[in-house]
Order: structure tokens, then C-alpha cells, then sequence
């Protein structure tokens, strides 16, 4: 057998950072258009980028799609795209500034003509910003495509997106870097921490950023777990000493949160994301609006009212979530009602059947529960986008919090009630070890198990169908087949899924840690087993994601805070609940309840103090920030005066 | 009689700023080394300032210091003084900007050489920082005064004050702008607001922000007055309806704190002290350390341990203050119990000794808590000049804070113990009236009223004295004369004093709000004379006051925001507890407390939501200073280019 003439074409005088996907019925005029459109030069309104077809695979060409398109550029191209994108690097003093073409040569790490000074993960960071702000400029619509409508400042890529004529765009793995990275991250047998920096230099800052938390978080919860056990093997009724430990609790939560930004601060400084200004963000590619010129740049992109985005919030947005929140209410109590119901009739006449019965309103409000968080995600995510919103950042918060609230509710409301309605302890002991210990399975096997196992299957046939064809023994897959091969797997969709699950469990070892002091060991052992299945399944299950450039948690901070928070009033509440502790006012429950607000007060307080005293930015970071903060302004004042001393020559 | 010559040698030739008192005996080698140090030019470490000494009154020449210097200077001095102290100014195009000599034509209202740019508060305000930052070269001691040390760094005007060389440092009126100010200040009968440009002009930012606030405060309380009138009138015992008129309260300081907070930054930002930034602040007078290389600016200032401040301030001053407290409540504890024993021995035989007998506790309380306060106020401003701060600005908010939750204690302590110990509301709105008026009273006759007659004994004195010499009719006083009143009025200490008042006022208003509805109306009224009174004394009483930068009231809006915190605990409290509610949950008081702290709770949450919500920054001067912001980093780069392209140059 010949091999296929195809396989060479697949080789490309570029290094290949980013595939674009189009649908395989894209006329060819709209394919031209694009192409020109990416490498026409930036004076004439192009991306300046290089982009070539990739050749077809080994694999019958009439099933696979032959619009594939590999995206690079020179690297002239990408420095002065870094630069433009705002990317912050290590100066030659050791501060982290901002890159300019200009002044290439005083950074550290930039050798000869810089060919190695952008990690691949920048470089196509920096290519999807520029595919992303690729605007129309006279169009009408895409050629060939009349209902894919453009206006002048319309991103094109955006456009395309949304009339399905692009299928995706994702940057390409380096197998070498990965295997090194993997190898150092989840394979070796060790115990230390993770490699953030080079988690990093691939996946970028919002990434590396997760597994420092996830990472951080754990090690935060070991004195939590460490305490506990002892409490859980020998004091399990004895509430005198949980009071203790839940003040333990919680003064600890609301330190581990505040060092927490105090770490990810110096994280964010030395990747270089912690000055990157929000103001100069670039409008998301979503965001739409009459053209018009951005108040703080100049720069002419996409107007929109303010106050028709918090009308939006405030009168649409914010009402459907309290209607969700209201609605996830009254199925849980239609569920307890059901659950009631079925023991009520369980109790009168005991048969095979009511035993089975039994299981149920718990089957049904579970798949109740899943159908609700899937619907209400979508309707969210339709929300948010609707909200019209001009920054990512601001996109990401708005979706973040909405979600975060109604899985709060539908995952704690059971509990909440158990607790504090039902006043059940051994119910919610129960419940709440039912429910970590499940979710932390399903969540292992959904999240990881499963994807690696499909993914197997897939790399094995594209594997044999290649080695059938050529015949080859290497392991290595010629470009064209690696490339079809990433195309296949599956997406990342962000970190937002992976903090949803850490919240909860933070709020599972939190909310009623006093009921359940267990609850950190368990918490501990799955983030341990987490570490290691997010570790693989980012190097081994999805395509590459785009780096985000992040500087701290964002909006996720502040929901473990308020976690925090409502964990003092829990706690408090159920331990002034304790029949032990009801035991020393025998005579006055109200003393009791008194003496209950009082320190719960005391410790919102003491929590308030607390993360008031403690500064969210290292000293010595402030100091780097302040300096340039002030050189900046030296170096206005002295432009200033060269603009005035020139006018003056003009003058004379 | 022959007038004195030495009237005619006041006329100085240039116009004079600031007033220099040194001490009588100081030595005259003293005296012309300080001169020359203050006349030097800047490239020898000198001031370069212009300084004069005023001749003799007409007052009996054996009774008058004769070491009275008159401090100015040149324009141009000014200018790059301005520069020096980081002045913004408004620009040309209508943002504020850092004024910069360079491009001084650029700024609006710089008209010619630029003498009429700078406010006379402005300018003395430059001269105090140019005295301030005169710092020692290699003189080891005060020529003439061996006991006063000098080390290389040293400030010398500070050391000269703390040896007592240097009596006092003053700014001079000026008689036409304060005639002027002073007129449409409060001299004329309108319905207007006060004239805050005007008085910043005239005072510095820091005096209009706080007439600012005092003006803000009691128009936002216009509206709890105009409802609690009607309750005050119809509703007095009805507690449901006190119920809405308390969320209304707590709801209502929310959002007025929060609304100050944005009309705070408009006008700091039109007052060009909002971007000033904190870093870059030079090191208070008093602070002393080691000299070293400050790492943010690179400049030559002492240098102290920001850990051993830390140390001294948690592990000495705190466990002062909070020993202070627990005096202060111990020191009530004994006043309730006196109370108590006068009570039982006037009940038993009540005779007209007994009825004497019953005042005796209060007057000795009052007395000892204004000894108290007097001691308290002198230690904490050891502490906090012993904590040596390196800025201005956080030692003010040290003190503020210590001062201030010790005067909270002193004040509401015993309120506290008779709406919760005592449980004895009839009591507690009595003792609340009782306070609120007669604090008003004293307030207002200490602040204002007393100081003014001293003051105009001691002008009418002063003119009779000269009037008698000179023989003259015109009611102006020659410069010598005017130089010497003003010099023994008494100093203003700052605002300070002026917040604890409205500190506590708002506290009378908020805290025991439901109780006492009346409290609003009164702060009014007080809030109106007060206005007047202030600025009546700002006028006429002090000595005019060196302007003080600020951005905002400081450390003041966290104090009233604590307030409002407060507020919503004890009034929610004071709900609970009143007969009315408490009628609606007769079987169970646990229910009712149960609800209270669930409103509570619900109210607090939505505090916090709200002042979150709202943004802190009015959206049109956040774009101002992004916009600043993005222009600077813009510059810098530019910076970077120009010395890349000489660098390549120099190579070429």
C-alpha cells in the first residue's frame, strides 16, 4: 500500500498554534474572504496572521471535514500582539511590567530575536485575541452567506459563531511540554505541591489559579480534618467541646480565606495579571451596541447604556432567580411532603412494595433537582448573555452568581430544613454524610472516569485506523491526525464547574461542621483524589483550553466568604440547639437564645476585624506596585514637559 | 506723640504667608542659622523660601516676642512647590491633573506668570511642606541650643517645636476673601447651600469635606425628622408602626452613608485630591528611623520597621485601650450602683439632704467621665505618636480610632445598661433626651460662644491699644498689629473634634432610634446651628488653619458605618423586647426572639447588599480616572521607547 500523497501536505511552514473549524457546507467565497481577511495586513483592518488548510487524514476523506484551518503567525507579529493584548513579563529589575516592542531587550528571558520569549500558551492567547477582535468593516454579511448580517465593528469570528459556520476554535496541544507536565504534575509519585508555574506556562493564569486554590484549600482544610477525627472517634454527643471546635472552625475558615488572598496576590503578581487594568479590557466579542468611541481609550468599539444593563439586572434577571429560588423551595417541600406521605403509608401496612416506594420521592426529587439545575443553567446563561454585558470579567460574575444561588439552594435547602424545621440531628448527620460522600463519587466518575474512558476509546481507533492505513510502528501521529484527533475530544468549558463543586464542599465541612466533624477528612481525601483526576483529565481528556489571563478567583472569593459567613450563623444556631447545651439553662430557654445571638454576634465581628486587619496585598508586592505606579507618573510628568518644550521650540 | 518707627519696618516686600513664633530666648545664632537654612536655595538643601522678621508693634516693646518671622516666597517657587507636593490642578481639556511647571500654560486659570494660579491656602500649604521637609545636612546640633539634636535627615522645624525653640507655625488670614467668605457663608440670610468651593479655597479640602458632610448629614436626616414628627405627635406607644419607622431608619443610614460616599469622591475629584496617592506621601514630621532609601520613590527619609509598628500596636495600644474600656464600664458600674443607694436611702427618709443627695451621683459621673476623656484623649496621642506612623494619614485614623470607640463607651455605655440590663424604656428615652439636649447646649456654648467673647476681648483690647497710640480712625490694623492678634488666637486643632460630634449625634439618632423619635428633629435643628456656629468660629475665633489635603472623611466613614451596624442590632433589640410585639407571641417568647434575629439577620444582609450594589465611584469620574490612568501607562511606554531608540542610538 502507497501512502496517502495527503499525509504530506499536512506539514506546515509555520508552527501551527490555533485550529479554526468550519462547517463543511462554508462556500468557498466565504472561505476566501476569511482567510484574506486573517492575513491581510493590520493596516488594512487584517489580523496579519499566517493560516493555512490542513491537508486531509488518513481517514476516508469523504466522512471528514475538510475545512480545517491552522492559525499562526510570525513572531514579529506576536510580540507586537503582546504588547497590544497588555501582557505583563519580568522586567530586568525583577518587577513585572508591561511588554512593549520598544523595549524588548530589557526583559529577562528575551534572547536574540525573542523566538522563545512568549510560552506557546501566550502566543495563542494572543492569536484568539486578535481572531476575536477582527471586525467587519464595510461588509454587509459574509460572502456567500446572506443571513450572517455585519456591521462595521462587528467581530467576524463572533458572527460566524453564532450562524454555525464556525464550528470551533481551540489552540493545539504540544505533546512534548505535556508529557513533561504531566509527568511532574500527576504521574511521578511525590509528595509536593504541584507545579503552578508550568500548569501556567500551558494552561494559563485562570487555570493555574484553580489548582493553586484547590491545592491551598486542601492543605487549609488538614488542621480541620486533623481535629476532627479525634472528635469523631471519641466525643461523638459531647457539644461542650464542639462548641470549641466549631469556633476553631470558624475562626480558621475566614484566616484560610483572607491568606488566601494574600497568596493568590503574589501568584498574580508574578505571572503578571495582578496590574493588567480591567478599564482597558477589550469589550467581550458578545458584546453589541451602536459604534461609538470608548470614553477611556479613545479607541473606536461597541457602545452600550449602563443603565439599560442594570434595568436588565434589576428588573428581569434578578426576579427570575427569585422566582427559581422559590420554585426550587416548593419542589423540596413537595418532596418532604411525599417522603412523609410514603413512611406514613409504609407504617400501615408494610409490604415489598411500600419498602420500595420508600426510595422514590428521593429518586425523583434527585432527577427533580438535576432536570431544575440544567434548565436554570441555560436560562441563566441566556440571562447573563441578554445582560449585555461589555467585559468577560463582569459576563463571568454575573453568570457565576447566578448559578452559585440556585445550587446553593437546591443542594443546602434539604439540609436547612432538617436542620432548623425538623431540628433532626441524626437526620442531618445522616443526610449530610449521604450526600458528600455520593456527590464526591459521582463527581470523580462523571468527571473524570468517564471522559477518559471515551477519550481512550476514540485515540485507540484513530490509532489503529492510522497504523492500518500506514503501516507505521511509531507511536507518534503525523499533524493532520493529531490535529483531527484534538478536534474530536472533548471541551473544557472553564474552571466555573470545578469551583462550583469545591464551594459546596466547602460549604458541607462548614455549614454544619459541628454535627459532622468528619466531614473535613472526606473533604480532604476527595480534594487529594481531585487534584490528581482534574490534573488528568486537563492533560488527557479535553482539548486544549485558551489560557485566561486571571488575577485572583474573582467573584468566587466572595461567595466562599459569604459561605463563611453563613457558616457562623449555622453553627451557632446548632449548637445553641444541642440538648447538651440546653442542659445549662435549664431554667430559661430564652437565656439560652441570648447567649446564642450574643456570640454569634462576637464572631461576626471578630471575623469582620479580622479580615480588616489583615492586608489582601503583601507588603513587599505593594511596594513593587506603588514604584511603578509612581514611575508611571514620573514618566507622564516628563512627557508633558517634552510635549511643552517642543510647542515652545514650535514657538520660537 | 511721634508714631514708632518700627511700624513702618512691618512692611515687608514681599507678601507674607506664614507666621514663624519662635521663643524669646532663643539664641540669635539659632535664629540666622535657620534663616539662611530657609533662604537657601534648594541645590544646598535649603528652602529656598523668602523670610522676614516682623518689626515691633506699637504694643510696650518689652512685653512682645520680637521673634516673629514672616515666611513667603517668589512665584516661581511656588510653582515647582506646587509640583513637589503633587498639587493636581484642573487641565485644559477638564480632567485634574498633577500640575507639572513644564506645562503650566496648559492648566485652566494660568494666566501670565502664573501669581494669581495658586489660592493663598494652596501656597501656604506649599510653604508648610517646603518648612516641614527642611531636614538636617551634617549639623549635629541646633547652633546655640546643644540639647537639641540634629542626625542627617532630621526635620528640622520638628525638633525645633519639640525643644520648644519653635513656638508655633501659623498661615495668615486674609482679611478681604474672609470678609467675603464670610458673608456669604453665613452672614447672609438665605435659603442656600454653604459655599464649599469658597471654603475649600479659603480652609484646604479637608474643612470642606467635613461642612460638606455636616451639610450633607443633616439634609439626608430631613426626612427621619419629617417622619418622626408625626409619630413623636400621634403614635407614641404604638410599636408596630415604630417597626416600619425603624427599617425605614436603618434602611434609609445605609443609603445615605453610601450616597456620601459618591458625593465625596465627586467633590474630591473636582477638588483634585482624589488620585493623590498614598504611596507616595512624604513621612509625617514626627516620624522617626533610620535613614534609609524609601523603595517606592527611591528618595532619601528615615525608614522604621512596619513589624514593630505592628507590634506596638496590638500588643500595647489595644491592650490599653481595651483596658480603658473596661475602667470606663466599671467606673459606670459604680455610678448605677451609687444611683441605686441614693435611691433606697432617699426612699426610706426622704428630707431635703436626700433630695441633694440624688444629684450627687450623676454630677460626680459626668465629671469623672470628662476627666476620663481627658486623660484617655492625652494617652492615646502619646500612643500613637510612640507607634511612630510613618504618614500623616494612618496616624490620624490610629488616634481617631482610639478616641473614638472610647468616647462611643463613655457615651452609650450607660444607655446600653438601661435598654438591656434594665430593660426600662421610659428611662432610657428621658436619659436619651436628657443627653441629646444638653450635649447640644454645652456643645454649642464650648464650641462656639465662649471662644468668640474671649476673642472679641482680646481684638477690642488689641484696638483700643493701637488706637490709643496711633491715633488713627480706620478700623484696619497695620500688619504688625494684625501678625501679633492672630498669632494669640487660639489654635484650631482640626477637625477632629467637630466629627466625634456628629459622631455621636448620629449614634443618638440611630442607635435607640425607635424609642425616642424625636431625636432626628433635634440633630436638625442642631445640625443647622452648628453649620452656622462652626463656621462662625472658622471666621472669627481661630487662628487660621493650614488647608489639609483629604480625599475623603477617612477613617470617619468606616466609624459611621460601624454605627449603622450597631444600630440595626439594638434596634431590632429594643423591637423585640417592647410589650407590643411581644404580645403578639404569647405562648412563646422563644418564637419572638427567634424572629427578631431573623429580621435581624435579613436586615443586615440586605445591608451589606446595598452597599455593594451601589458603587462607591459615580460612573462619569470613574471613566475620568481610568482615562488618567490609561494616559499614564501610555506615557510610560513612550518613556521606554525614546530611551530604547537613544540606547540603540548610542550604540550606533
Amino acid at each position: 500500500m502507497v501512502p496517502a500523497v495527503s499525509a504530506d501536505s499536512s506539514s506546515t511552514s509555520f508552527t501551527p498554534l490555533v485550529v479554526l473549524e468550519l462547517a463543511s457546507d462554508t462556500k468557498q467565497e466565504a472561505i476566501a474572504w476569511l482567510l484574506s481577511r486573517i492575513r491581510d495586513p493590520q493596516q488594512n483592518g487584517g489580523a496579519e496572521l499566517l493560516v493555512e488548510q490542513l491537508g486531509l487524514g488518513d481517514g476516508g476523506s469523504e466522512k471528514e471535514n475538510p475545512n480545517l484551518f491552522l492559525v499562526g503567525a510570525k513572531w514579529q507579529r506576536l510580540l507586537s500582539g503582546a504588547e497590544e493584548v497588555g501582557l505583563f513579563k519580568e522586567f530586568s529589575d525583577g518587577s513585572m511590567r508591561g511588554f512593549t516592542c520598544a523595549n524588548k531587550h530589557n526583559f529577562k528571558h528575551f534572547e536574540g530575536d525573542g523566538d522563545s520569549f512568549l510560552s506557546m500558551a501566550e502566543c495563542q492567547y494572543i492569536i484568539k485575541h486578535e481572531l476575536d477582535t477582527l471586525r467587519a468593516k464595510d461588509e454587509t454579511h459574509v460572502p456567500g452567506h446572506p443571513q450572517a448580517k455585519l456591521y462595521p465593528g462587528k467581530s467576524i469570528i463572533r458572527r460566524l459563531q453564532s450562524k454555525g459556520v464556525l464550528i470551533q476554535v481551540f489552540p493545539l496541544h504540544e505533546k512534548e511540554e505535556l508529557k513533561r507536565l504531566s509527568y511532574s504534575w500527576y504521574q511521578k509519585v511525590k509528595l509536593s505541591f504541584q507545579p503552578l508555574d508550568d500548569i501556567r506556562r500551558y494552561y494559563g493564569e485562570g487555570q493555574a489559579l484553580y489548582f493553586g486554590f484547590l491545592e491551598y484549600f486542601t492543605f487549609a482544610l488538614v488542621p480541620m480534618a486533623l481535629i476532627g477525627v479525634p472528635y469523631y472517634l471519641f466525643d461523638w454527643e459531647n457539644y461542650d467541646k464542639y462548641v470549641v471546635f466549631a469556633v476553631f472552625n470558624l475562626v480558621w475558615c475566614t484566616v484560610i480565606l483572607e491568606l488566601w488572598k494574600r497568596f493568590s496576590t503574589s501568584l498574580a503578581y508574578s505571572w503578571g495579571t495582578l496590574s493588567r487594568k480591567k478599564a482597558f479590557e477589550e469589550p467581550r466579542p458578545g458584546f453589541h451596541g451602536v459604534l461609538g468611541f470608548n470614553p477611556v481609550t479613545g479607541r473606536e468599539e461597541p457602545l452600550d447604556s449602563n443603565t439599560k444593563r442594570q434595568l436588565r439586572v434589576y428588573l428581569v434577571s434578578l426576579p427570575f432567580v427569585l422566582l427559581c429560588l422559590y420554585l426550587s423551595l416548593y419542589v423540596m417541600m413537595i418532596y418532604f411532603l411525599m417522603e412523609g406521605w410514603v413512611l406514613s403509608v409504609h407504617d400501615e401496612e408494610p409490604t415489598f412494595w411500600t419498602g420500595v416506594l420508600l426510595f422514590i420521592p428521593s429518586i425523583i426529587y434527585a432527577v427533580v433537582i438535576e432536570i431544575m439545575n440544567l434548565v436554570y443553567r441555560y436560562a441563566a446563561e441566556f440571562l447573563t448573555e441578554w445582560e449585555n454585558h461589555r467585559l468577560e470579567s463582569s459576563y463571568q460574575n454575573q453568570l457565576v452568581l447566578k448559578v452559585l444561588v440556585f445550587n446553593f439552594f437546591n443542594c443546602f435547602a434539604s439540609l436547612f430544613y432538617i436542620a432548623f424545621a425538623m431540628q433532626d440531628m441524626a437526620l442531618l448527620r445522616q443526610s449530610l454524610a449521604t450526600l458528600l460522600i455520593t456527590s464526591q463519587i459521582l463527581n470523580q466518575f462523571m468527571e473524570a472516569f468517564l471522559p477518559y474512558w471515551l477519550q481512550r476509546r476514540r485515540n485507540k481507533k484513530m490509532m489503529r485506523k492510522v497504523q492500518k492505513r500506514k503501516a507505521v510502528a511509531e507511536a507518534e501521529l503525523p499533524l493532520a491526525e493529531q490535529v483531527r484527533l484534538e478536534a474530536d475530544m472533548s471541551t473544557y468549558l472553564g474552571t466555573f464547574d470545578d469551583y462550583l463543586e469545591l464551594f459546596l464542599l466547602f460549604g458541607y465541612v462548614s455549614l454544619f461542621s459541628c454535627v459532622y466533624p468528619l466531614a473535613a477528612v472526606l473533604v480532604v481525601l476527595n480534594n487529594i483524589t481531585e487534584v490528581y483526576s482534574d490534573a488528568f483529565k486537563m492533560c488527557c481528556v479535553f482539548k486544549r483550553p485558551f489560557s485566561e489571563p486571571a488575577a485572583n478567583i474573582g467573584v468566587w472569593q466572595l461567595a466562599f466568604e459569604a459561605m463563611s459567613v453563613i457558616a457562623v450563623v449555622t453553627n451557632c444556631s446548632l449548637i445553641g440547639m444541642s440538648p447538651q447545651v440546653k442542659a445549662y439553662f435549664p431554667e430559661s430557654e430564652m437565656q439560652l437564645i441570648l447567649w446564642t445571638v450574643a456570640i454569634e454576634h462576637g464572631l461576626l465581628a471578630f471575623k469582620f476585624i479580622l479580615s480588616f486587619i489583615i492586608p489582601d496585598v503583601p507588603k513587599h508586592i505593594q511596594i513593587k506596585l506603588s514604584r511603578l505606579e509612581f514611575e508611571s507618573l514620573e514618566a507622564l510628568k516628563k512627557k508633558k514637559m517634552l510635549e511643552a518644550s517642543e510647542l515652545t521650540k514650535g514657538i520660537q
